[in-house]
């Protein structure tokens, strides 16, 4: 996690910093400092809480110079506060240092350290790095880069390192795991750990690999790696819009996300569907008969999406998919052969869980697909195939156009796969197609001014529930997984989901008078069943939210409120139903005063462990 | 659910209803209900609330007759009132009827009967059989079995369901899916839902099959088919110790059951594992090397079973497993053939969906597998093969011993499965099968006095929490879930597990400092990362609460508080930790004042879909 920036050139390095780390923030935001060269020396200022209020300091007391590294934390060690905010100063403050990520040995590095005189001030992993950096450089006889190799070749973990030291105009820079990229300009050079940062300065980036180093100058730049051997890199150049990060006329992030969905949406089905063929077209190389099982590894929301790809794959190729938690599946030795596809679900391509899951599975001798948004990114690098889904920069820390737009592929690729493999016939085929070309529509539809004054005042009429309990069932039962995880980012109610027919099974103590139960019941095979449920909460006075298809009254009768939404085909309704469940859930935080764009102690891409 | 007491003989029917309805309360308890066969006529009575308040009223106002029928309920239509309660009589009073399951199509027959003049008293669906076999047998001229038979042509659904008229001396009962047993005695006869209410009175039992339709007089009793074919249903031995079920010493079933837990795995495991050969022997015909996948299939606390069992199969016997919620796979049109094994895994054999689920799986083809522990349960009838978990009755509602032997049975299988696949080499598994002998010891010690007080002295400390989050990883994640899910059933404290990993995505947003955090911390190849997490949760000021290895002062550092237990082998340890956790929910629900035993809203056996 962690935002990291680093300049040398010409111009006021405090400005690029602050500036860089601003399009960072949503990396996470419990702290923020920055150093730079000044003509007193290397300059600290660092600040627990968000980025504006070290910006804030830096306007009343400046710091002049033209080469500077800066951060913020989302913390993994200690707590949030300004000693251990980064950068980490040596002793004597000639070197300082930046790091993402976790140090896994830090502890018997730490005992050393001070076994030979040196002195902590915080709590972090991270301030190992600058005092073993010191006694190499020592060592070194003042050779920073080797200082830095050497060091480095003690460290076990994760790292993205930024070291500068007062005796060279330069920046020091290596990653393993946590991801860098370097922004060339002419006649100055910036790093960043991902793109947006540099986007106002320079548009040629380089991504640097695992393992690399690099020396930053103001007019160039070398790349090795840990063992000193030069390595080349591609120079790319980014065509992303920065004005696309922007918040338009919302006043957040996540609002503009959500109605963002319509467009976004006709971005991932763009020429993909070919209606006059019913075939679906998704450039990519995979040979669908090649495999036998399926295995979707993803994290937090995408796992959500891999959840509903799990159903549509199987009803509609009928191959046997199983859904894990990236956390979970890296370490459990899979049971992958060269017959399983493994696909990763990620919309930063960035996160760590994942990335390093798809690795495991390619040791294993697996087929790899990522289902990504961030071009470039880490995992677009690892897997055999890329399945983009076109959605366009996500800001927001709750995903929202990002879900719908994976849930979209997912579709896209179960009809890929059945069409293929002679599961799908060509009718029902083109059914589904016309289905899927749907969507964009109905979630236009979805965001009807008065269908969302209806759902702000029921996200007002509950708004002070400790709890919320969501039930969907089959292709929705990931709806309501979703929907609750949505409402926990963002407005910190305890939200929980289950499949309906699991409520019995336990669930069901919960229900009082003052628990809302979200039940998604819209049109399916199985409304009987959920309607059932909805009658077995209100037998104990429990209070239903129900989402159901427009004019049906009979599944509204027994709810408390109803949040009518467009009719769509089952197997694509969960990418209208759950954009309710985010206005839901959008207006409960907004309306209990949360910062919806950077809910507490969560990050955008989870780039630790 | 519901439990189903009927009697015909020369005893008080009163109190063989009472009598054998308290042995099954544990099916649900919103309301009870009896009718008599008195001098005045069927004579009814039902309240809401438990048991102990119809027994109360009939202490008061006694009915005296030797015929008569009664019924425990758990709310699925209308709220848990006295009218209601069963049983449900006809407007003159001279037929009652008791009906478990739902009725499907309940509404039409319902405004059928109203158009033709029948009036109703209750939102039951139940309520429509009473009326719509009155109406059949004023058709049939009086006789009452061809009424019964008729009505239920005309019905969709699930059920059992018990009649009797005032003209007759006879009980009429039929099932299809719930179940229903009958007691034969020496000049009387019983019916009940379950064995345990009759073996006061006899041992001599006949399990009724779906569709069958029967007619017990005081002598002797016929089974038909529903289209009226005579049937012959074998006549079993019951040896059960109805003793066994008493609460011994213990203030709660549960409180036993947890203690009863060395014995039981002790049973558990008896006879089955052979330290000469390192072999294990199920004494099941399965040919260990005739599928290419495993699907799990249970509700609830077997569900999280299956969890561990996927672990440990996949890791033992490299098969791919996949757990499926029985509600959801029943209507997915499961991906199995022959190649597929399908295990069910149930505490009672009854649970509606899981049964379902295996039905719709023998459908497809597969192969199938019961774990299950109620001898002579509907399940064990409908697999191919059984693995009886020999954990003896469990009365709780809150399962404990029944997890704790379904993970031990699921530990056994992946052991044979990996030593027939040979996976598993012999040493590796002697020492898996030494580790699994030691399981009755080590829970034994997880018991001590010492150890339990220190749980007690916790759940004290954080007994006001309004949500409690529980983390693990690997094997031990469903630790955590199960661990949350008890708490939840009995202290209605919100808990909810995630895989430590999945933290950061999502949940760390609940995370301040008034949430408790329950960290399976044992020892572990990933408790250097398990360690991580807590630092996170700390670095958030949550409250951390360390389940944790003997001597392990590393994992306990960071925590608030630490629950030591004995050290396992890893695969084994699901079996030790959750104990702690058991204790942890038990002590918070008495703490709190609940009934731990009958929590509300929930049912032992969820025979209802």
């Amino acid at each position: 996690m962690c935002g990291i920036v680093g300049y040398v050139g010409f111009r006021n390095a405090r400005d690029v910093l602050i500036d860089g780390l601003s399009k960072l923030e949503y990396r996470g935001y419990d702290s923020a400092g920055v150093a730079v060269r000044t003509e007193r020396g290397l300059e600290v200022r660092k600040k627990a809480g968000k980025l504006a209020i070290l910006a804030g300091d830096l306007e009343q007391q400046p710091l002049a110079g033209t080469l500077g590294i800066g951060h913020t934390r989302w913390a993994t060690h200690g707590l949030p506060n300004d000693a251990n905010a980064h950068p980490h100063a040596t002793e004597d403050g000639r070197l300082v240092i930046i790091h993402n990520g976790i140090i896994e040995n830090y502890l018997p590095l730490k005992q050393g350290l001070i076994a030979r005189g040196h002195a902590f001030r915080s709590e972090t992993d991270s301030e190992v790095l600058a005092h073993l950096i010191e006694e190499k450089y020592a060592q070194a006889n003042g050779d920073l880069e080797v200082a830095v190799r050497t060091a480095l070749a003690e460290v076990r973990g994760a790292y993205g390192i930024v070291v500068t030291h007062v005796d060279h105009r330069e920046i020091v820079a290596a990653r393993t795991v946590s991801p860098l990229v370097m922004g060339v300009g002419d006649g100055e050079m910036f790093l960043a750990s991902d793109v947006p940062a540099l986007l106002a300065y320079t548009r040629r980036v380089v991504y640097l690999h695992d393992g690399d180093l690099v020396v930053l100058g103001q007019d160039g730049y070398r790349i090795t790696d840990l063992s000193g051997n030069p390595q080349t890199r591609e120079l790319h150049h980014i065509e992303w819009d920065a004005e696309a990060a922007e918040k338009g006329g919302f006043d957040t992030y996540m609002l503009k996300e959500i109605y963002e969905q319509p467009s976004a949406l006709t971005n991932t089905l763009m020429g993909r569907l070919h209606d006059d063929t019913g075939e679906v077209d998704l450039d990519i190389d995979l040979d669908p008969s090649s495999f036998k099982r399926i295995t979707i590894i993803a994290c937090g929301t995408a796992y959500y999406a891999g959840l509903v790809g799990e159903y549509l794959i199987e009803q509609l190729a009928r191959v046997p998919v199983e859904v894990d938690v990236a956390s979970e599946y890296r370490y459990r030795q899979p049971l992958v052969s060269e017959n399983t596809l493994v696909i990763a679900v990620s919309q930063s391509g960035e996160t760590i869980d994942t990335l390093e899951a798809i690795r495991e599975a390619k040791r294993f001798g697996a087929q790899t697909l990522g289902v990504i948004n961030a071009k470039g990114s880490s995992m677009t690098r690892e897997v055999d195939d890329v399945l983009y889904i076109h959605a366009g920069p996500e800001i927001g820390v709750a995903s929202t156009k990002a879900y719908t737009a994976q849930v979209s592929a997912m579709l896209m690729l179960a009809l890929w796969l059945g069409r293929a493999r002679g599961t799908l016939d060509a009718e029902k085929g083109a059914e589904l197609l016309r289905a899927a070309r749907e969507l964009p529509r109905l979630v236009e539809e979805s965001l009807q001014p008065e269908r969302v004054a209806n759902i702000e005042r029921i996200a007002d009429k509950y708004k002070r529930a400790r709890d919320y309990l969501f039930l969907g069932r089959g292709v929705n039962a990931p709806t309501a997984l979703e929907g609750a995880l949505k409402l926990k980012e963002i407005s910190y109610i305890h939200a929980e989901a289950y499949a309906a027919g699991e409520m019995k099974h336990g669930p069901i103590a919960l229900i009082d008078e003052n628990l809302p139960v979200v039940v998604v019941a819209t049109e399916s095979f199985l409304l009987e069943k959920t309607v059932s449920n909805i009658q077995e909460v209100k037998a104990r006075s429990g209070k239903v939210i129900a989402v159901v298809s427009d004019g049906d009254e009979e599944a509204a009768r027994y709810a408390d409120d109803v949040i009518y939404v467009p009719r769509a085909h089952e197997m694509v309704s969960p990418v209208v139903n759950v954009v309710a469940l985010q206005l839901l859930s959008y207006y409960t935080a907004t309306l209990l005063g949360r910062d919806v764009d950077k809910p507490r102690n969560l990050a955008k891409s989870v780039t630790v462990e």
